[in-house]
C-alpha cells in the first residue's frame, strides 16, 4: 500500500463451463450495476470478509446468490490485475472456473439475463473477461489429456463412451477409443459403480463408472 | 465489499527457488517489521498502485528492492486467502515462484538477514508461508517432467548432462539419461547454441544448449 493511494480493489470472477450439443459453453450474466450495467459478463463479486473463509467461498457464494448454482466443482485459475482492467481503479480479480453437467446449470438459465454462449470465441466482454475466459479454456485443454477435469462435465456416474465423447469435445479432436480407454484407466481416477446402463442405440448395456473418492472431493480450496 | 467491514488486505509473496549442492533451496528473509518482525519468511509486500502495472510487477519489484535480485524468471503460483492467515485481518496473498541459478541469488545472500534453506521441509514459517512453499515445490515437481521449468535453474547455456542432473534434483529421482535426452528433445524447447564445453571430468567437449526464444521469454505476465 502506498501512502495517499487507495488500496487495490479485490474481486472474484468465475468462468462456469459446461457442454451443450457437443460444444464447450460458458455461462454469462447481464451486469445489474455499473460499471458496464446491462452488459453480459462473467459472474463476479467482492469478498465478504464477514462470511467468506477463503476466496473459493466467495466464488461459490457468487454462483449461489447470483445464479442459483450450488455445489459446483470450482478450481482457481489465476489472478488478473492492473490499473486498467476495471474503471473503478487498480484491481486484482482472482479467477475461478467451474465444470458442470448441463443439467446442473439449467436452473440458472431460467433466470432473466443469464445465458449460455460458445466458450471458444471472444464474446467482446467488458473488463478483461475475454482474456479470463480464454485462459480458462486453455487451462482445461492443457490439463485435459492427463486430468480428471473433463469428467466433471458428467453426472455422478457415466459410461466410458460418454466420457470419451466429453474428452473429444474438450480437446477439440477425435481420440482413438481403445487408446483412450487404456490411458484413462491407467490414471486411476475412475472406478466401476457395479451398475450398468444401456446407451441410446447400443445393443448391450455398458458398465458405469464414477470418479474415485479421492478425485471427487473438492480439491485445492484456496 | 460488505458495509462496515474493512476491505481485504492484498499482498504478494514470492518463493525464490534455486539448487545448491544438489538440493532444492528457497531464499528466505528476516522480516524487518511487524507482524512477525525478526522471523524468517518469504519475501513479500503490498501492491504499489502508482508503480506496478500488474501483480507480476509487484513480485519483481519486491525481489529487486528487498533482495537486490533483478530479471528473475517469475511465475504466478496461486492466491492464498482467509481471515486467519495474517494477523492484520482478512487477506489475500498472490504467490509467485521464481527459478534461478545459484549465481543469480548470491548477491542477495551477501545482505544481512537473507538465507538459503532446504525447500523440501517445513521451516516453521509465519503466516501460511510453509503451505505456499510446499505448493511451489509441488507445482515445480508436477510440471517438471513435461516442462521447461527446470532449465530456469541453469545459466543461459548448458550441456544436456547439466540439464539431466537438474531434472533429477527437481524430480527427486534417478532418470535414465537416454530416455531423458529423447523426451527433452521431443519437447522442442531446446536448441543447440553451436558451441561446446568440456564438463569437469569429461573426456570430450559437449554440445551446449539454450532455451528457444519462445521458451525463454518471460511468460504469463499476469
Amino acid at each position: 500500500m502506498t501512502e495517499n493511494y487507495p488500496p487495490p480493489i479485490l474481486t472474484v470472477d468465475i468462468v462456469p463451463l459446461t457442454i451443450r450439443d457437443g460444444r464447450l459453453c460458458v455461462l454469462l450474466a447481464e451486469r445489474p450495476n455499473e460499471p458496464f450495467a446491462g452488459r453480459l459478463a462473467l459472474l463476479g463479486g467482492y469478498v465478504h470478509v464477514d462470511k467468506d473463509r477463503a476466496l473459493g467461498d466467495t466464488a461459490r457464494r457468487v454462483l449461489r446468490d447470483k445464479a442459483g448454482l450450488d455445489r459446483l466443482y470450482v478450481e482457481q485459475l489465476s489472478t488478473f490485475s492492473g490499473p486498467q482492467r476495471d474503471p473503478r481503479g487498480w484491481s486484482a480479480s482472482v479467477a475461478y472456473f467451474s465444470l458442470t453437467p448441463l443439467e446442473a446449470v439449467e436452473p440458472a438459465l431460467e433466470r432473466s439475463g443469464i445465458v449460455l454462449v460458445d466458450a471458444d470465441k471472444p464474446q467482446g466482454l467488458p473488463f478483461d473477461h475475454d482474456a479470463i475466459l480464454a485462459a480458462a479454456v486453455s487451462r482445461l485443454r492443457g490439463k485435459g489429456a492427463y486430468s480428471d477435469l473433463p469428467a466433471r462435465f458428467l453426472g455422478p456416474s457415466f459410461t466410458l463412451a460418454e466420457l470419451h465423447r466429453t474428452y473429444q469435445v474438450v480437446l477439440g479432436e477425435r481420440i482413438n477409443i481403445d487408446a483412450f480407454r487404456r490411458k484413462v484407466m491407467e490414471r486411476g481416477f475412475l472406478e466401476p459403480t457395479g451398475e450398468k446402463r444401456r446407451d441410446e442405440g447400443a445393443t448391450r448395456p455398458s458398465e458405469l463408472y464414477r470418479l474415485t473418492a479421492q478425485a471427487a472431493v473438492f480439491p485445492r480450496r484456496f
